[in-house]
């Protein structure tokens, strides 16, 4: 099949964890796959060639920023997202409906969808499945996400159970609207939002509305939202078998290096997280051997690069002396050396997750990345 | 020769305008040469890699600001400044005395030197010709310059020659000690300052003295400081004349292209200044139609490049309307971008103005520059 608009096939499976490629007219997504975030149109401090560089295939959105600058019709009149920023891969937009609750200042909340204003100018927006499924199309948005409501954290049973009930009639409206998008809907692929907090019942309830009406692949939602790393995987050991088997499964907003072993084990394929880039950023480096703050005065002569193991340009390049310095100094070189680092582990994580599924030997693998990691972090 | 120490041939002249080349152990730099400023041990927001992609053959480093942070004895013991920071072409290093009296706080003057009080944690240092010397060996920059006092923009006749003659006496002290310096005066090049202000007189006997003293360049300090470009290009009329015509001349801390261009036709082979990378930072483009800032709201669907004439990275990837969205946006990468593309045009500058002196041409040159560059500023 040449430039399919979705086609996933998976290649090997390893208990409930697979590995395969999702084609689409862009690109292949070799999974399980990091999505490193682009938020306002760049990953913050990498050249898209450099974020390709690490071995990404795909990147992310944000429908809320994009939406308040420049705005969506602003992008699609530059020629879309990937013209705009200068990358030509798939990306993946959300949806807008969790940012737009924890970012934005005076929103309501209604059937009808979320009014807020604007934490940059104060300006009133409405933002509906059907709103979202037009902006994540203007931006030309390969992974459309449905709209819907990050259930809170600590939710009764009861909220919980009306936020789903709601996120499950937004995912129709979603699915509508983006059918109704002409050349974009037969060109794109668009994911529904299973919610259902941490109870099985209801994960169970939304997974069964998701799949009667058909989407492309599936996102775990409501995680990685405080519940601790114990619950998510409690819930990962169910959640993502609700979903179909033969579609990709994303766990969104995930995670630490641990938490995406842990999910892949569990069956997830997909993962995004402004951890690698933001924590780079803060001066935290992803190891074999566990995080590492590169603040800490310990480095400021040391000589071995971030990681001995690590090939990118970052540790290639330069010393653990430089980039504390560097970070230390509020330089800018800094936090582009470290997201580059860290990206770059990230894939490199996933690539030896990809492997040792395709190999069989991903519990071994898994247990000694823990063995390693948690037990010696620096 | 191979591997020289300091060989400075000069290729062509015009007018009072040469264009050469100094061959230094780590490599030529082709003059009129710009070096971009690499203050805290990195050019700000670019890897050594893209400074060189720029056509840089050297770069300046601070010892005001490196002795403090990360410290001269520290960066020794990793082995130098160059691979430090990972850059194997020429450096040249400032005397730190310009810094001292504008950013340290508590400064106090004498015969001695400069003692101060660091701007970032307030400890107490002491700056003379000789710790001059001993940290820029420590660095092992190639270029060192001489210790001296930067005569304050309206100065009288007095102050000038007082603050000119004690710079002369710190210049001895610099040969000596720069002399005694065991390797590494075997291996890098020592550069004298003339000081006097905007006086004929005074930058004579500076000349003289520097003369008597022996220096592979010398500077041309003590300008733009505040006096404004026609005082400054009044003082260009004569005092490069009065510095050997066989030997370099630095015009310190120069300046706007259009600055630059008018120092080269009175006789000026190198420059350093911030503007490319700090107004880059701040959103200011140089092109040749003029200075734009990207902020302007007139850029934001401007499809166009930053400037159609440029061949650089930033100009072939994106458009003005994704420079304004990122500077805007205060995101990391519309500062590497900009700073990209400005330190480029630097370097484009310089190389049509050695063209230009090698075809005998740049009179025609630098008035067809200024015509449009001026005239026609966005």
């Amino acid at each position: 099949m040449t430039n399919p608009r979705f086609a996933f096939s998976i290649q090997a499976t390893d208990g409930a964890a697979r590995t395969g490629v999702i084609a689409m007219r862009r690109g292949e997504i070799r999974t399980p796959a990091f999505m490193p975030v682009g938020t306002a149109a760049t990953v913050k401090a990498l050249r898209p060639a450099e974020v390709r560089a690490t071995g990404a295939d795909i990147i992310l959105g944000n429908t809320y920023h994009l939406m308040l600058r420049p705005g969506a019709e602003r992008v699609a009149r530059l020629g879309g997202l990937h013209r705009f920023m200068g990358w030509d891969r798939p990306i993946l937009t959300d949806s807008g409906g969790y940012q737009v609750m924890s970012l934005s200042a005076l929103t309501k909340m209604s059937e009808e969808g979320v009014a807020f204003s604007s934490h940059l100018d104060g300006s009133k927006h409405l933002l509906t499945p059907e709103r979202s499924m037009e902006i994540q199309r203007l931006l030309g948005s390969d992974i459309v996400m449905a709209f819907d409501e990050c259930t809170k954290n600590g939710a009764s049973q009861d909220e919980a159970a009306l936020s789903m009930e709601r996120s499950m009639r937004w995912a129709a409206r979603s699915r509508a609207a983006f059918d109704s998008g002409g050349a974009h809907a037969e060109s794109a692929a668009l994911f529904g939002i299973q919610q259902g907090s941490l109870d099985r019942d209801l994960r169970a309830v939304s997974a069964q509305k998701l799949i009667d009406i058909g989407f492309d692949g599936y996102a775990v939602g409501g995680l990685a939202v405080g519940e601790g790393q114990e619950a998510m995987f409690a819930t990962l050991d169910f959640a993502p078998g609700q979903l179909p088997a033969d579609r990709p499964r994303y766990l969104m907003g995930v995670g630490k290096p641990d938490d995406i072993v842990g999910a892949v084990e569990r069956g997830i394929d997909m993962f995004d997280c402004v951890l690698p880039t933001r924590s780079g950023r803060n001066g935290q480096a992803f190891t074999w051997d566990g995080p590492l703050n590169i603040r800490n005065a310990r480095f400021a002569e040391d000589e071995s690069p971030l990681d001995p193991e690590c090939g990118c340009p970052a540790c290639t390049g330069w010393s653990r002396a430089y980039l504390h310095h560097l970070v230390r100094s509020k330089e800018i070189l800094g936090a582009m050396l470290m997201t580059q680092h860290n990206i770059h582990f990230y894939q490199s994580l996933m690539q030896r997750l990809r492997d040792a599924i395709a190999a069989g030997t991903l519990t071994a693998f898994a247990n000694g990345f823990r063995a390693r990691y948690l037990g010696r972090g620096q």
